[in-house]
């Protein structure tokens, strides 16, 4: 999407057509850093330092990883050596692994000299298709934002509420969540969004606000107690988030908060939907709450905010007193009677098993 | 309740018995600073720049404000002008216009010689009536924390959600929602505290786990995303908040996020209380949506996080983009439907008209 009123990836290859280019995200929403990546050490912790975040932009990273290696030195060795580096960044990261091994498989059989090239060409495919899905889901996600500014008679903004970060950034275009509302505006919909901040990381103030507001697209940001209050007065039209991991049955677990988003929709009947490539549905899972573990981070997310001060530096101040225990719990899982349809890159699904076997039918068990 | 081991009120005579003595709670939680207020304009200042905050303990200060006043000068003219600078500091606070008013009724059909000593000693006397009130919401309060820790079997602790700030801080004494927690703690009942962030002001990480930390009461700050995904996991035995208007009909207008909690705990069969002193119920409204109207106050408040640096500064940072807006609704309105009682100072009562007229009987309509 654009940022200063230029097209951008979040992964491209530079100008010599080796060197790769990433935004490095930990600087946003105050300085846009364009860093290159020009070995796998790089690669790796762009990904390791998050730079770069978002499942399928750790995919694209790592594939790439894997080519500076095999460009640098095609062996066997160096194969190995470089997946086990890119692999130990973030060890739970599915995509990470999906990648990795995708490569491996691939360039393994190959002659060592046609490694880099086959390489290269497989990563840049892994972005395109990451690009084409995405783009998949705007265009089925579309249609929702404009009906519900049919259904308010046109007159007004429509207005779409998010939580977290799940845009163009966490992906390597579009975005999941966020595809629909790019292409509603790019068709010239009038369409508004209401930013969750999503303590703890912010990445909704930070990263959704710093995205949309680089498009173009009218946004406002608030923080996460307020969208139950703003569906109350009729202000949400619809919700749409992100999801990290989808259960067969259309459970969601996504970042903590999403939970009482979707209870709030579905106390106001506003509709609640989720962006998601069908490759991220894990079919092995059916029961959200039993099967995906509680996990928590460092509770100094939460005793900690970053920001830019007055001086204009980048720093952490500490808001909680020193006396004081914080845990930090990341994700949450939102029963799927509370979410209206899945948007896929197939098309818009029910979030049950039979929803989602119909776009699915060979994955499905 | 206790500060570092000392018993303190949140306003109190100085040793001189005329000086009134507050906490800045501005300060909070990095610093415990106590100020002097000495003559009205002290007291107005502290009302204005919210040294102090909280209906009570608002109602309060403005009383021991025309005490000053009329020590210095107990002229009809004197009285006029100080209770004309106190009733500008908030012109919207209840209790505020309540006190003034109080104490000119009071005031003015004395001598002048007389009124400098019956203004202390009615302001002495609202603030032993608030002490009074919340140490029986408390009282009222406990047995349900006792009774969830029982049904439990005893064998953990009892945890408490509670959101914002209602603690004593807010009063002269032991809080609305927190004094049945404090009871509780004292009596030797293992209770446990999940504190709200509460942003954007941030109310419940520096002053409620602020208290609860100086009193000893075990507690951890989550933020405000985290609360339903702890219902969802039996992490939480009630919820208890405060609220800043009730409605005859006993609809909650309390700070913005509630709502969302309280849909949580419906969700999950966790009880949601709200703690209240009868005096705050409003008998001439009973919708909430419809009579309660959409406060909003400084944006700053969303884009900018105020606390402690690394080198001991305070200091605020920006965490929003410059291009992005933001809005911040300060209170929003949890229905009676999701309210499984108020506790306040007659006992607990249902959060409906009968439940508060049986209460309330020379109140209710």
């Amino acid at each position: 999407m654009n940022v200063n009123g230029k097209a951008f990836r979040t992964i491209w290859l530079g100008e010599d057509g080796e060197t790769v280019e990433i935004i490095d995200q930990t600087r946003l929403p105050f300085e846009f850093v364009v860093v290159q990546l020009r070995n796998v050490v790089d690669a790796s912790n762009a990904i390791r330092d998050m730079w770069i975040r978002g499942a399928p932009l750790i995919g694209a990273t790592a594939a790439f990883g894997i080519a500076l290696a095999m460009r640098d030195d095609p062996s066997d060795e160096n194969l190995s050596v470089a997946a086990d580096l890119l692999m130990a960044t973030r060890p739970t990261a599915v995509n990470l692994r999906w990648a990795v091994d995708g490569m491996k498989n691939l360039l393994l059989p190959l002659a060592p000299n046609a490694r880099g090239k086959a390489a290269y060409i497989r990563a840049e495919e892994i972005c395109d298709e990451d690009v084409a899905i995405c783009s998949s889901i705007g265009d089925h996600g579309m249609p929702l934002i404009y009906r519900a500014w049919e259904a308010s008679g046109k007159s007004n903004r429509v207005n779409v509420l998010t939580h977290c970060n799940a845009g163009w950034l966490a992906t390597v275009d579009w975005g999941t969540a966020l595809a629909p509302v790019y292409k509603a505006h790019d068709a010239g919909i009038p369409v508004h969004v209401w930013v969750d901040e999503t303590r703890p990381r912010n990445q909704g103030s930070s990263l959704t606000a710093w995205e949309l507001g680089e498009h173009g697209v009218p946004h406002t940001v608030i923080v996460d107690n307020v969208g139950g209050h703003l569906m109350q007065h009729g202000l949400v039209d619809l919700v749409i988030t992100g999801t990290d991991r989808t259960t067969a049955a259309g459970d969601v677990c996504n970042k903590i908060g999403t939970y009482l988003k979707a209870l709030a929709a579905h106390d106001n009947d506003v509709p609640f939907y989720v962006g998601l490539p069908g490759p991220t549905i894990d079919w092995t899972m059916d029961d959200g709450f039993r099967d995906i573990p509680i996990e928590q981070r460092d509770p100094s997310e939460v005793t900690e905010v970053t920001g830019r001060s007055e001086s204009g530096e980048i720093l952490s101040v500490r808001i909680v007193p020193g006396g004081s225990l914080a845990e930090n719990y990341a994700f949450d899982v939102t029963p799927s009677r509370l979410v209206s349809g899945l948007i896929t890159e197939r098309g818009v699904s029910a979030a049950s098993k039979s929803g989602l076997a119909e776009l699915y039918p060979e994955l499905a068990g």
